[in-house]
């Protein structure tokens, strides 16, 4: 299985994105690729009420399924699964004081796994990546990667790193991050036990492969989501 | 205020603990240090009945707090604070497939706050840095600091820090680990932000010094735990 993370700057009209991303999904696709990733609002906060039809067209033509961050009714941090798939809305909004954040966005209610060729994936929005009870919460739906879609300030890159490196493997998942290349932060490949396997800080493509016999054997021998205790976690 | 890390190897027994730790334990208050954290079973799983009270004995004699790692009763995987002070007992057993690990231990059943000069400290050890849960249990209950001992295997070293700093950054606290010396881990301090602020890798002393008025400007301006979604945590 080979999927493809584009990190790829905003864009400010759905042509403009099309224009880059129509070449991306096409190499991707020759690549070998089924999936391409997109991170976070490819339009910012743009409302493009034409997007899901051009990208669902997009991948039909193109052959490969798209996963793309973007603003929905509502609106919605969203990040959506095309030609036709979930559809998951942003759970954590960010709302530091005194910056504009995901402020005036209506919140998601909750996870939203996606399957795929046998294996399901949770999707997920850049500042979830603070929360690691939302990647919990899919590990014990039974998830095995994670779909991110990223626009983290490039000044705490190296806070994005950590936080994505141990969602997957606090987890023992496969970790899929698809940062906006006019943030400055990286756009990573994370193994189940933690290692950066594949790095992109340019525009372009990163090819990513899981090895989920490597995930399998390595969930076998640390047993970790048996040796959670939940009754130790209540705040009494 | 100013704590110490005490980066220790193992030792054979009591006896050579004490001829280590007791020159420690005195510079660690002449540098003005209140607390010096030691790491995960200083002993091994070595039974040492007299070890609680000559750490007792030893940290009235020296005017300094001690939290230690030691093999307590049960037996169980113990963090002790010295002279008097709370016990914890690690709640999430390292059981690994085909090793030993901490087989044969009984857990602990729940976090163990330590409150110390208008702060709140949680207590931890090793593997526990695996589960976000036990962590997130503590901040939310008003937690500002985690001590945490570790034997983490060196050859993993590279996921401990990552763990470390996960934990202190998702809970916005500041983070104490000392870790054993033959393991050859790090001992670290690490702001509430993720910032590694100290390391140390060779026998001795780190000094840090948390700035509690960092640490409320910085939840302050980044609300994090007040952006959590319970309800969306459930799994169904």
């Amino acid at each position: 299985m080979r999927l493809a993370l584009a990190h790829l700057g905003k864009r400010e009209s759905l042509e403009a994105l099309l224009k880059a991303l129509s070449p991306l999904a096409r190499a991707a696709r020759e690549e070998g690729a089924g999936l391409l990733l997109l991170p976070e609002l490819v339009l910012g906060k743009m409302p493009s009420p034409p997007l899901p039809e051009a990208l669902s067209a997009l991948a039909q033509e193109t052959g490969i399924l798209l996963v793309a961050g973007h603003l929905g009714e509502g609106p919605r941090n969203r990040l959506q699964v095309f030609p036709e798939g979930p559809v998951y809305d942003k759970v954590h909004l960010y709302l530091p004081l005194g910056e504009e954040g995901d402020r005036g966005l209506l919140h998601g209610k909750g996870p939203v796994a996606f399957p795929w060729r046998g294996r399901s994936f949770g999707l997920a929005l850049c500042y979830d990546l603070d929360f690691p009870e939302l990647f919990r919460a899919y590990a014990l739906k039974g998830v095995q990667a994670f779909l991110v879609g990223a626009a983290w300030p490039g000044a705490y890159a190296g806070l994005l790193e950590v936080l994505a490196r141990a969602r997957a493997a606090e987890n023992q998942a496969y970790l899929f991050l698809a940062s906006r290349a006019d943030t400055g932060s990286p756009t990573l490949f994370i193994a189940p036990d933690g290692r950066v396997l594949g790095r992109r800080e340019e525009e372009g493509l990163l090819l990513a492969e899981p090895d989920w016999g490597f995930l399998e054997a390595y969930r076998e021998k640390y047993p970790l989501l048996r040796h959670r205790r939940e009754e130790a976690y209540r705040v009494r």
